[in-house]
């Protein structure tokens, strides 16, 4: 009765977590949400008013599948890399539709594709969906080992890599400079298809913004995709793909045949917020929150977590990465700790190899100070009688 | 490098023709839209104001995949098939996303589908894009011919039969009560699962409203998909799926890896639109409005076209259907008309066999009767010089 790619359909993690979130007095650092608490919603108000004044009845009507024209001319001056214009830029239902579509283009049964070691977990679906077979590429704290992407691309053609190269869902790792010129050179010696996923790139708590992949490749051979789900509200669903014009066209059929069009009245929207030039502020408000619940998550779980774990300080985004000891099972851990009414989520999914048994993904954007110092007290209770 | 299911990918007709729309002076019967005029933008910055004061930030937040409960709600009670609930509906990116998911949910390659003959193309579309084959069951002015359908099933067993009975998109040809039941009781005896694609049953001009295949069928069996893009606006891009719960926890995961959720805040909107009360009476207004128009471009084509051309009189809905003498070719057509900066869509595209060739859509929701009168009146011209 169902399609072959039905039979090994089930329920993310996150989603089945996800449940026990309504639980009273219930801590998460399982979700992956912005704080709705600096949502700018003043300035959503004054733009819905400016959208219907200067739009009218023309934001609720039909619009063309690649996107508003105005908002793609603002992310190509966004995307500052040479050649790029509005035919490079589509306007996606959030970056997962992107993600999507990008396997609808490429991916047949048993395409090969490669990702990070661990990858994003929504990515992860999304390819499998389309039957794809994955291959993980053995990563580090810098990313991808570019050495390890050269043995394997001896060995076997991918369809694509898939990375992301800011504060990774779901390691809060970055890439360094010389790991990104060395990556791009690499793809680009083997022809090599990137899709750069960057939804949290502008969340910057300390050092310098990075160049992009896309901006680095001079825009070739690299599908570049962000989001404003981040750094404005995700209720919107408005995020973008930049890339080659002839597969940006292709992705245009594909979106034409998936859903039409994403929501006009969202795009005009976020457009007019852009517009308003409060854009910047906020994201510097948005980093400046977010660090603050990284240093109260760390210093709470130096205080309460055994020594035995260890985790890492991302320079941004909105996750951390905790390592158990070896032969710990971080779903056992869950499974207590949502008794103790804190969440997390296991990291074992993340690993297309099913590696990673013994780690776990922290979120710091959503709790409070407060939430963050408490949960973390409550899995420390959990962590020292094991 | 790409896909197989990408060899045949080309562009609509619809959106091809879409391009000339823009031309200056150009009459557009080809467009799908509704009427812009008609938007409620009063009521909807009402409901914008309403949901700010009552959700705030909540509105811009992530949601659960399968839709807002109260919207849900609302939909439950307007299907009136006992024993729905909210487990039976998703709310989904635009109608066209269901029947992508859909498609999802059930086409392998070679899948084998059946539709009517015409069938609506976006459907034909996300089909084919999983590679389905697609067999048009022979079709009259009341729908699909249902001993057709009885002998194709003992011939071969599709996964499902794709149908809109209202008004449908080309033809405006609508189901009457015995065919429903008929189709509904020959899908039952042979355990067929039916898609019912409603956008324009609210959209009656005369007559009474006749139920669903769902109700007919009390739920089972059947996938029903209807929107507000046709009753409210098109940009909000929020639509529906109701059908069994099990089939839909599976759409419900699917849509979870295509693009998260349907955006928030769109469905919040809608939401409170309902919740205003003012609903039924801008269908009135709009129904009122489109039957005007259908009126006025009949008695124009009256006036208008040879008498070697035969149409239709929907009884609803925003498409009426030509039929040009046989031998004529109305792509051919629509070149000419195009210079005379008037357009339509050739029928071709709809027909799964290729038949179809002397046949072209109208649509009346979206040009004024002023447009209308003038606009036939320039396809007469080219007309009557064949």
């Amino acid at each position: 009765m169902y399609a072959e790619r039905i039979a090994n359909l089930k329920s993310s993690a996150i989603r089945d977590i996800l449940k026990h979130m309504s639980k009273p007095g219930m801590i998460a650092f399982a979700g992956g949400s912005p704080a709705v608490e600096l949502f700018p919603v003043a300035e959503i108000t004054t733009a819905f008013e400016r959208v219907m004044t200067k739009y009218g009845a023309a934001s609720l009507q039909y619009s063309i599948t690649e996107g508003l024209v105005p908002l793609r001319e603002k992310l190509v001056q966004r995307l500052q890399t040479k050649g790029i214009g509005t035919d490079n830029v589509i306007i996606t239902q959030g970056s997962q539709q992107a993600l999507d579509l990008i396997a609808k283009l490429f991916i047949d049964k048993d395409s090969l594709v490669f990702t990070e070691n661990p990858s994003y977990l929504g990515a992860l679906q999304a390819f499998q969906m389309f039957q794809a077979r994955i291959t993980a590429i053995p990563s580090d704290e810098q990313g991808i080992i570019v050495d390890e992407l050269r043995k394997q691309l001896k060995a076997q053609r991918p369809k694509f890599l898939y990375v992301m190269p800011n504060f990774q869902n779901p390691t809060g790792i970055s890439y360094p400079l010389e790991r990104r010129k060395a990556l791009v050179a690499a793809a680009q010696e083997h022809d090599l298809l990137i899709i750069e996923d960057d939804p949290y790139g502008e969340l910057i708590f300390e050092g310098e913004r990075m160049p992009s992949l896309f901006s680095l490749a001079g825009g070739k051979n690299v599908l570049y995709l962000s989001t404003f789900s981040k750094t404005v509200a995700p209720g919107f669903r408005i995020a973008y793909a930049a890339g080659d014009a002839e597969v940006l066209k292709k992705l245009i059929i594909l979106k034409q045949g998936t859903d039409l069009q994403t929501n006009t009245f969202g795009q005009y929207l976020v457009n007019e917020y852009l517009e308003s030039g409060h854009y910047q502020s906020r994201i510097d408000v948005i980093a400046d929150t977010y660090r603050t619940r990284r240093d109260a998550m760390l210093s709470a779980m130096e205080r309460q977590f055994p020594k035995t774990l260890s985790w890492n300080r991302p320079r941004g985004g909105m996750f951390l990465w905790v390592r158990l000891p070896e032969g710990w099972d971080a779903k056992e851990i869950l499974l207590r700790c949502v008794e103790n009414n804190v969440a997390f989520v296991p990291g074992q999914e993340f690993f297309p190899d099913r590696s990673g048994r013994n780690t776990l993904r922290m979120n710091f954007s959503s709790p409070s100070p407060e939430n963050i110092e408490e949960g973390v007290r409550r899995m420390g209770e959990v962590l020292r009688k094991i």
